[in-house]
């Protein structure tokens, strides 16, 4: 069974989202992780030398010895997961593609580019519909890009989704609480967060207020349209280390009953549930009634990390609906992303 | 001179808010302690044996060996500040008050109801007018009740106060993350916020969205009339020691430009600046152009922890403005508002 | 299979140990919780309605539903495990002991009594020889009680045993740097800890100074000789959620290489090991090469939590050789070492 | 007046160390920064452009608009403070005092030069007299270079030296608990320490072991004779900000009373006391006999951060006495230290 597995590469490998994709990874049905590659300072490196490893389960075994690579075509695999940092993906992801290997990518890189999925498989599966013309238009003959959004994003997506289908959405308030895993390593600096918050995270809002537009919108054939929905963000950093936290207040298009919000996102299931993708949430969103709920360390490994939490669903003074939204920022906020990206693209057919 | 300073008592002068109002009035050029009073576990045990002190400055010599009285009238001084529970709060005061003590409480007890002033010296020091109602109310000859919001409301309003009156005011979105000392002490135990936020606490919200309107409303000969804002507040516990952080987002009668917003609050100046009261802010309210800033750690101590600091001044998608207010919370939001409030008595007349 | 599992209670079951033995119980192949039990406070209620329960995995579903009970014989089970606090286990585990039950303790208040086994399985299983003792001298028929070590002492000790019995043990040098869950909740708040140190916790250095001697000791008939050690021990409380770190130096009666120090405690295996108990580490002990390890956070899940892991070993200039012991503090510290002990007790014939 | 202060540069003056140094320095009677310098990225710019500020009190006005120079002679004073890490220090601080600069350095670099003093002015002044042989021997003709010891040592030995002095010392075993402005800035990033220790900061044992025995050592007119002592230190790292605390044991010639220690710990006096320098604490140790004292938060501002806290004085089972030490690591340990140098410097005739 072993030898059936698809091989697959990690751009990025040793950083915080890397660590978590080859976590995730181990035991996989039907992925299992080949080639290892990272910065120029990593390369020739066996992977255990090359990271440090922050994550409380010990590196795998299979992975602990593999020679850390450069990140430039040649690796023996056709699927590779990118976590590289957006300045080096965009160099990088493009050279890949090119040379004909599926990219799953969870840089910022090439997100929001006409032709590239942004992808939620939850949300927008039928945005790989792209991948047809971003081959065309690129002249690339086999390789492709599809990216997963930023990690405050993600959990903010999925819950709108349902609402959005059901009651329509006008309005998206939303201020964050974002954990400090979602600064990669180094990051924050303790002699900055300990004892504070940072009420400021360079290009976050700017990604939150984006991203879930095009997400929640739609693919046109040459392009996307993005949904007409106005949404104004406040990021900050608080010394939590996995979680995000999102206060948001909502409008409607037609005004739900509390039962009826909270009907919608508990019931909510869409293809990756059908389909039974490993990776998958039994349930995507899970509602929580009591009133000091979802909390980051309570909650972040819900559903293995792949869940959004929501909680305190409330009436608003201004907008309709408040309620507080908690997800883990480096499992379904990153490399549960990408990993459930891949196998979407597996099931659908799109990887050679 | 020392023998001609007015006699004060602190009532709940264990607790955080009464030691800091203990700190406070160690070298204050009208006032000396003369009385601590405490529950009855307390009571009959020297300040020092019956307080577990917080604060990183001593406790000061004169306070030190006083013998911890029960919170009862009795007392030998003519003014108490009230730093007592709630609900201890709503039975002790009007006794105190009943017999001839002016009260300066920063419990909640009686902050709303409609022959008490709700009181903030910068915002709306006319409300003291509804003293006389009080006592004729009430049937006090000489002793009355004055409070002071609850911490995070007393930061918003001071930012409010100014924008409200330059360009009208018609609806607040916050978002705050509260500091640790906010609950007292024990408060919140550490195996709750170590790696966590609280996205709950007890009744916040509604004291932020009723006690600002309150504040910003106007006295009418027998009660006051609220202001006619909205506002819709969402309330965290995050793990940092004092500062409470709010996010807002505010939408003008007449939308202003950021310059004149930033001009609005950074010239603002009031009664106590006025009258240079000693507890009084030089700025009530500062402004900082950094992207990261206000913080906790770094901004709290700002003007001796009796301004509010205001930063991250922007557009809202949604609403006309958001931005960051940073204010300490048991100085500004506690002991030094009941401070700033005996000092507005006192200048005004109102002290026996 | 199920209706074959042997029906445990377990005394304190909504604290931090108490839970921590529901979750260690949820797959046991031997046992099965089918009592909880606790205050009067939590009496009559279901277990998640009296539980704040603070682990990261959910609450059983099995328990969820379990009402609670009063901590008095009458349970329907003949093994409990007490995870009470040390005044209540006094007058109640006797009680249990008396009326039949096997009492598998966790509490301090019967560690020290002359015919009570102080129990790691590891290092002295021989003591539970002093059982028929016990009943006789207690005149008890079936019940008895079995007691684990406290949490900084069970990784002290099984860390001295391998070392005493190949090169002999003299002195004792400890400095321990404890986490919060080893406080209990609500245990320590976090207005005295964040930012915050403090070199105090009430009688752990002596139980640290005292349990350990009795544990290497030996059990001679009628009572337990301890072994002729000196130790002394500096305990402080550290703002870390799980996991105790201990700096350990010591001197031997025959100085060992740093190379026979290292074998001898990663070889150590003994009597849980050989009798392959479900919750017996793999390997007890282990030891890291890293110099910067071992840390709380990223070693403390080593072995499910079972294991006490040794670093940074290297010479000492005044005693003979210095190490770092990192272990988890509720799981082998508490929950896990009650449950091994347990274990043990049937697999050796002690249980009904 | 201030016309007629001392011109001062500062050598790494962005530096934590180096903000520390600019606020002890903002009201000081005798000296006066006129000069900041710093790497080449800062060079050029102003000062509060190039400093990341940490402190809560604001950048001092005279500095804050100063140019940032280069870390090279030519600075307009004479007298030099340096916070340069310690590669850079070992090439820089020579230059200077080759150009005539008297240098007081926090660096490591020189610390053990056989014609260096390593001073702590309440332990050796005498140590001064060594700088006219640096001088002879290295051909400086007018400067010469003093430092300080490393932040925990300089704690240890301020309350070993009175112990010294009156029982003799023969053994010292010491468990550091040391907080992250230590490590400098950036330092120990977030993810490496919430939630977590660290058991190791490099070379930090050594310092302890080493320097300390220079300090309590005799000037010998060619080199200094280390103080016969042997120590034994384990160094961790803890997520506190400020403040490092240390466990000791210690091992006298002539075994005192605990009453002995404490008077000669609470009566120690020496030069800086008598000549009442400026930085000088009126108590260089305090003594704390709560159970649970000293405590890093709420101790390490005692006498401006310039004082030692010592606590827990009781009997150890293998050495003799065992107690804890409290001391702010950036001012008495780093930047106060400097300064208080510079004073004793002054007042002893030494700088031009």
């Amino acid at each position: 069974m072993r030898g059936e597995k698809i091989p697959v590469g990690i751009l990025g490998a040793t950083g915080i989202v890397g660590q978590r994709l080859v976590a995730l990874l181990e035991q996989h049905p039907w992925f299992e992780v080949t080639e290892v590659a990272a910065s120029d300072r990593s390369a020739g490196l066996r992977y255990e030398e090359a990271v440090h490893w922050l994550l409380p389960s010990p590196i795998p075994e299979r992975v602990r010895r593999l020679v850390v690579k450069e990140c430039a075509p040649g690796l023996e695999c056709q699927l590779v997961f990118s976590a590289l940092p957006a300045d080096v993906a965009a160099e990088v992801e493009p050279e890949f593609a090119r040379a004909g290997y599926v990219v799953c990518s969870n840089a910022s890189a090439h997100r929001l580019e006409p032709d590239v999925p942004l992808l939620i498989p939850e949300v927008n599966p039928d945005h790989l519909q792209a991948i047809a013309h971003q081959r065309r238009r690129r002249g690339w003959a086999r390789g492709f890009i599809v990216t997963n959004p930023n990690c405050s994003t993600i959990h903010l997506t999925l819950v709108l989704k349902p609402l959005m289908d059901r009651f329509g959405l006008r309005q998206v308030m939303v201020t964050t609480l974002q954990a400090l895993s979602g600064a990669g390593y180094p990051g924050v600096t303790s002699l900055d967060i300990v004892d504070n918050v940072i009420p400021f995270i360079k290009n976050e809002e700017e990604k939150l207020e984006t991203e879930t537009r095009k997400l929640l919108g739609r693919w046109e054939g040459e392009g996307f349209a993005f949904a007409p929905l106005r949404i104004s963000a406040q990021c900050n950093r608080v010394p939590t280390l996995d979680g995000h936290m999102e206060c948001v207040s909502l409008a409607f298009e037609r005004r739900p009953t509390r039962e009826e919000i909270i009907e919608a996102l508990a019931s909510f299931a869409s293809v990756p549930q059908q389909l039974r993708l490993p990776t998958a949430p039994a349930r995507p969103i899970v509602v929580r009634e009591e009133p000091d709920r979802p909390q980051p360390r309570l909650d972040r490994e819900v559903e293995r990390g792949m869940a959004s939490v929501v909680g305190r669903i409330r009436p608003c003074a201004i907008l309709d609906y408040k309620m507080v939204i908690l997800g883990h920022n480096t499992i379904r906020g990153a490399a549960g992303a990408a990993l459930l990206n891949a196998e979407l693209l597996l099931a659908q057919g799109w990887l050679p």
